[in-house]
């Protein structure tokens, strides 16, 4: 295995990790305990569930790998703070969305060649990514492994 | 700059970044709001701190880089749970540890050639790395990495 390949699993392998304990946590809650806080006045399981939906179905575009699968999801999940906007959808809606989500984000990443992912991502201009190649695709990946981890430590506290 | 030298950057850049964001943290803690829970009846505070000193610790045996330089904080904060061991170091002593710990680890880390970072890690044997080559040093910051924003999502829930 070359170094490209060797990178690729490390980064996509914790990605896929760390998708799967979100995952695990996420169905050993109940709808109702989702509307819970995860601490005293922080946020509930629903917002960061929605949160996590919002903040990946961006990946879709930075990654330019197609629309938003959810757009509706970018004001009440990333724009709002939680407890802010009203009419959210339910936590069966979302555990779908989180689902479908899933399955097609691996097949679009899957999709990529081994050298796609050292190419610019498309928040940068070519000229930028000229001086700062490490603004790559790859990069989206692994800044969106570690907001999965820092609100998969604080979903898992949900009782 | 090469894929290698991309590749470094990233997960580099990423590793300190969580590390100044955890600081940042703490550095916002007094000594007694350390002794706070993250949420009722979860770890405190303190015990998240000790907990990723001995983690970080034990980076450098994996990385072949050295002794560890607080071995006595394996037992109360890995081995055991929160509050199951009586006499563990104070708020101020464990705050020396974590600065000195990241001066130090980042003076070896430094020390490292690039190519080293693909080479294996301690805890696998000649064998296996032959098959899975991406058991190898960088593995170690990349894991490390999920794990520092796992309990940063925690920390900041402290009152």
């Amino acid at each position: 295995m070359n170094t490209t390949a060797t990178t690729l699993k490390m980064i996509f392998d914790r990605w896929y990790a760390l998708l799967k304990n979100f995952d695990a946590s996420l169905n050993a809650l109940t709808d109702e305990q989702l509307q819970h806080e995860i601490a005293p006045g922080k946020n509930r399981g629903i917002y960061l569930l929605g949160h996590m939906i919002a903040v990946h179905d961006d990946m879709l575009v930075l990654l330019g790998l197609g629309d938003k699968l959810y757009p509706e999801l970018n004001e009440p999940f990333i724009k709002s703070p939680d407890k802010t906007v009203n009419d959210i959808p339910s936590a069966a809606a979302l555990r779908a969305c989180w689902s479908k989500q899933n399955e097609i984000l691996k097949q679009k990443f899957d999709s990529l060649q081994p050298e796609e992912w050292f190419q610019k991502h498309t928040a940068v201009s070519a000229e930028d990514f000229a001086k700062e190649p490490h603004r790559n695709k790859l990069n989206i990946i692994i800044t969106r492994t570690s907001h999965l981890a820092y609100h998969h430590g604080q979903f898992v506290l949900i009782k």
